[in-house]
């Protein structure tokens, strides 16, 4: 706690409209009969000290740009939330808490994104807030450092804070930890979170699975870290509301490292038998319990969802503050506009993720190379001629950098100059990401990344490790949040590294996601095509999964060899059967060499066939049916395809009649060459099979 | 660091073979032309120390049952476990070596289980190695609990350490947090981990992106922690092997606390230019850098897998210490056995994986009940009834316990007693597991509780956050190990929680997994036939999903009802169609009663149904195909399936002709009734399916 903290100003109506909240939780919970009560009530003195003092936001606006952030990365209790925004003046109403979990509400189990206005975030997954918020920590510097990089701290219209809460479940999930140590080595001195240490979770006391030093690993990760006890050691609880924001305002001070504040409350303070009760965590209290804690309160036991109007008039002046403060901000907002006519058509741009024009004129393109290159370098390639183009498009890798080919050239990294190294040089806005061994993070860090507004996040790792990140890659597209993911050494063709390290199944699984683009091009230009299309999405996420080994590159426009911008549509025909074909093969990556050589193979024993590259099936989906029937005619049922990974999902493609080339089995160690042909990847394979389907 | 520790004899000769290691690993790596040379390089004292001084093994028998168990986490440094194994006499010789990286050599890229002698574990995947290593010390304790507890600790056959070895990279994932805080929570004193601590992960210098406190950061787990620094504060390198030996007598000394050792070292030391350096991490080092490096070392620059035959001599000596204590412990586990007659026969039981007799023979069955049951609820009255039959069988939840019913009635926590609490009172030798919320680590744990021999684990957490495991589920597929998911609300019938916590891709995206069994029973009944089945298999992990909702429970063997005994074949005709089959319904799970409820709808329209459940598509595809022809008829192309997820994958089943009553995206928070009515999962629509498909 620091001295000379200005004092908190906390009225007999803030302490009755607190105990407004804890009782609109317990009875909305209640009236649905199912819900999470226990943590909305005994955190209601730290959500309306958030949304009516620590917070710079507007109700009436809530995508104002100049807001703070406000994450609950324990979306389990989403009640915290609802009811602050419900009584600072966000659109919903009290209906809006009656409905709570129901069909169509404002107010579903959990936040939810672009649902409820105010919501950042949707969280629930346990881990995930967290690391958005560090995510969105990241691109507020970020964003600051492309508009405003020479105003001094504090003083841009681009500084604002990210608060985040978290309960016992988010910081034992490893996903957090993981982003709150990128958060130490980035010094994110604009993050702070608040730990809900109530020491209960679903089983109960936490002392079976949960006894670490909490507060003393946030220090080993380079935090600022505090604790406020409002048990005051189990002697008898306080809510010290001035202590509390005595520990924000020192957190605040604190302006090269994120800050940790350990808060150790009750759970469903002051529920007379549920407080501090497992039990309380995710049921409904009951009518006994809510009337006794009504009681306890001064509240009338017989009515339910009182919200008296002297309450809801004092918390509703957050809509003035609000309007006040943007209009302040508006200010300094315009004058900086005014001052700079670059960065604010640069912030337009970005606020309406609009690529500039000409943004693609200089990217590069391949000629025929039958030794060709790995899509990860023409991915790499592209990214060096894109970025300067575009400022807005940063990320990195999960450690694997050089493999990735995630580094733009000459670009610096997003990294506090002192950690500078002797390979990458640091920058506090610069905009090479470097998330260390931390795939989880890396995910759900550039979730949070999106949210926070202006840019575009990508991020790399092997595709087999797109395991370690899907809780994040779902959240994704759940909220359809344009992350990229550059997912490479896509296949057994990764070689010697084995079968840990060989995706065999990660395509299928992939294309399972609803909502996620999984591109896999065929060769360089494919490549080049694909991140064109992908930039060119706001609505979604895509992953693009490259190979490690070279692709020979097509030769394009020529000899009937069709021209790689066709990828946008998800499938096309790569070059077609002399005459009518009797076969179709389809293909992705860097199986569609296979297939382009058993249609030579056919072509010599009389049989016509079509390959059809399909790096999307997603794009491919969307196309209307006339393009689809024209590149695989219903009609013609003699197919096959072949990709370097199971069956699964290819079925929908090829039909009844056709043959699938597939891997039904993990991979080894040893070079490409001989894991294709000892697992039956051939060409020779494909002719058997096309054969076998005419 | 204790005093009085025994010194550690540690001669020339020994050096002389240290330096050996670090070329052969050199020399392999060149050979190949690909692999990771620098850590098998700096680590090759710590490595041989392990083999030589620290490790009761046996080389002649890798499967000793009284062996301390070594994992290597960073798998990538297979070398650094291949060389040692080569030295100490286990089947490996030197053109295994030399074999590195090759098809179906003994040194695959990363060390795989059931593949190379001594090879405890497969890893790569970075973090998972801690995990197993946790899970390894819990199962020694659980074990050493079941066959032999009232001995002093330390006096029994069953006592044995734990060593693992971490990188950077594994200390950077979450996986490897979550599992150092459960070890903490349960004082795994049996368990030392080593932190090589190189400052170097493949983007180089890991200032970029690792800079909090690790020591302390263990030391908030409640770890025992020490630091070797054999950098000497980087004024200069020296090896002090008598440092580190001193610190694992230390280790060893602290019964109650699992121990972190930080080793500071220098990776690919002494490669005059490639030590320190990122590039020695994962490339070749070329051949004038070995060369000069044996000339450092006294070897001859022009040779290469050089072994001197004093050497190879003193290193496998190891085989004699190992038959020697082999031996000596031989004497201690006759006697026990002699006096335990019991337990050695249950031993005998546990060592083979075989079922006792009769074990199955008081399990539940359930009469026909219209509201029925959850198959969640049916699977922890299997628990309940099997636990005291079974001990091998333990397991708990990712701190969902209650929802999962997980815990079998009346049995204690495996825990620390001191970490009991109201709701759960612990026991050292205790079966109910907490493994907090952290699934990632729950699904590596139980990797390394099978891994280390006798029993088998379950582990429950919500279906939706298998994701959060995924890459500990890949890992247990590909080992074969017979780990058991319990993984519950299972679609969108979990309700009010909404999207976050309702899967939708996951049974497609789990199916898509080699060697995972997914099973998804349709009642009461098929729930305990599929607990039977799971547990009769070995060499497999098992998901078992399971809804949160009553499910009614059909009447069996009455009135053209199958038994649920046909669950062991993946799929079967639950009811038939009256006379010739018109369509068929295959369904799994919840949706079963849905295709049962649209058989009758399309028997009053004249439409004669075959109703097929289809609880586990992989146990189907085991059957012959007469069989299968039985239930699914080729030439009936008439067909429907329904499950509350994405079709991705049901056109395997349904075929062209075929229809699939699907989920396309994402659920949503409210009833679920309300949820399968407004999303389509209706016998009304297979109904309209059906009649289109016919």
């Amino acid at each position: 706690m620091t001295s000379g903290t200005p004092s908190l100003e906390w009225t007999d109506l803030d302490k009755k409209a607190v105990d407004t909240v804890r009782l609109l939780a317990a009875d909305a919970v209640q009236k649905v009969g199912n819900g999470h009560p226990g943590t909305a009530m005994s955190l209601a003195p730290v959500a309306y000290l958030h949304y009516q003092r620590l917070l710079r936001h507007d109700p009436t606006d809530p995508h104002w740009a100049g807001r703070d952030r406000f994450i609950l990365s324990c979306g389990h209790s989403s009640l915290t939330q609802y009811i602050q925004l419900y009584l600072a003046g966000y659109p919903m109403t009290l209906d809006d808490l009656k409905s709570l979990r129901t069909w169509g509400s404002q107010t579903p189990g959990h936040p939810e994104y672009n649902h409820t206005p105010g919501v950042e975030v949707t969280t629930g997954p346990l881990g995930q807030g967290v690391a958005n918020a560090v995510g969105m920590a990241m691109a507020a510097r970020r964003e600051r450092g492309l508009l405003d990089p020479s105003t001094a701290n504090g003083e841009s219209p681009f500084d604002h804070r990210v608060y985040a809460i978290a309960s016992d479940g988010d910081l034992q999930e490893g996903v957090s930890g993981e982003a709150s140590s990128l958060a130490g080595v980035q010094k994110l001195g604009n993050l702070t979170l608040l730990w809900d240490d109530n020491k209960i979770s679903i089983e109960d006391d936490t002392n079976v699975a949960f006894t670490e030093d909490v507060a003393a690993r946030y220090a080993a990760y380079g935090w600022h870290v505090q604790t406020v006890d409002w048990t005051n050691g189990g002697t008898g609880y306080v809510e010290d509301v001035q202590a509390l924001w005595e520990a924000y305002q020192a957190a605040e001070a604190v302006t090269d490292k994120p800050s940790f504040i350990q808060l150790r409350t009750i759970i469903a303070w002051p529920a007379p038998t549920a407080q501090g009760t497992g039990g309380s965590h995710g049921s409904a209290l009951g009518a006994d319990e809510i009337a006794a804690t009504k009681e306890l309160l001064g509240f009338d036991p017989d009515k339910s969802f009182i919200v008296d109007d002297d309450v809801i008039e004092h918390t509703r002046k957050a809509r003035d503050r609000g309007v006040a403060e943007h209009e302040a901000w508006q200010k300094t907002f315009d004058a900086w506009a005014t001052a700079s006519p670059d960065g604010a058509a640069l912030l337009e741009r970005l606020t309406k993720r609009q690529l500039p024009d000409g943004w693609d004129a200089d990217l590069p393109t391949y000629p025929e190379d039958a030794k060709g290159v790995a899509t990860r370098v023409a991915s790499g390639e592209f990214l060096s001629a894109a970025a300067p183009q575009l400022p807005e498009l940063w990320g990195g890798s999960a450690d694997l950098a050089g493999s990735n080919n995630t580094t733009p050239k000459g670009e610096p990294s997003f990294l506090p100059p002192e950690h500078s190294t002797a390979k990458f040089q640091g920058d506090w806005y610069g905009r090479v990401l470097h998330f260390g061994i931390r795939e989880h993070a890396m995910g759900a860090i550039m979730n949070g990344m999106v949210q926070h507004g202006l840019t575009r996040p990508y991020g790399g790792t092997f595709l087999v490790f797109s395991d370690y990140m899907r809780p994040a890659v779902r959240l994704a597209a759940l909220q359809e949040l344009p992350v990229t993911y550059v997912w490479t050494h896509d296949s057994i063709g990764l070689g010697e590294d084995g079968p840990t390290h060989q995706p065999v199944e990660h395509l299928a699984a992939l294309r399972a996601i609803p909502g996620l683009d999984v591109i896999r091009p065929a060769d360089a230009n494919e490549t080049i095509a694909a991140w064109r299309t992908v930039l060119g999405h706001t609505d979604r996420p895509s992953a693009l999964a490259l190979s490690r080994q070279n692709l020979p590159t097509f030769p394009r426009g020529t000899d009937g060899w069709a021209p790689a911008s066709d990828v946008a549509k998800g499938a096309y025909t790569l070059i077609d059967a002399d005459g009518e074909p009797d076969v179709i093969l389809v293909s992705t990556g860097s199986e569609v060499q296979i297939a382009v050589k058993a249609r030579e193979q056919l072509a010599a024993e009389g049989i016509s066939a079509r390959v059809v590259s399909m790096p999307c099936r997603e794009w491919f989906e969307q196309q209307d049916s006339s393009y689809r029937d024209s590149v695989i005619p219903p009609q013609l049922r003699a197919r096959v395809s072949v990709e370097a990974g199971v069956a699964f999902g290819w079925r929908d493609v090829v039909g009844d009649a056709g043959r699938i080339v597939s891997l039904e089995h993990y991979g080894a160690s040893a070079d490409y060459e001989t894991l294709y042909d000892k697992f039956g990847i051939t060409a020779d394979a494909v002719v058997a099979a096309a054969k076998d389907s005419i």
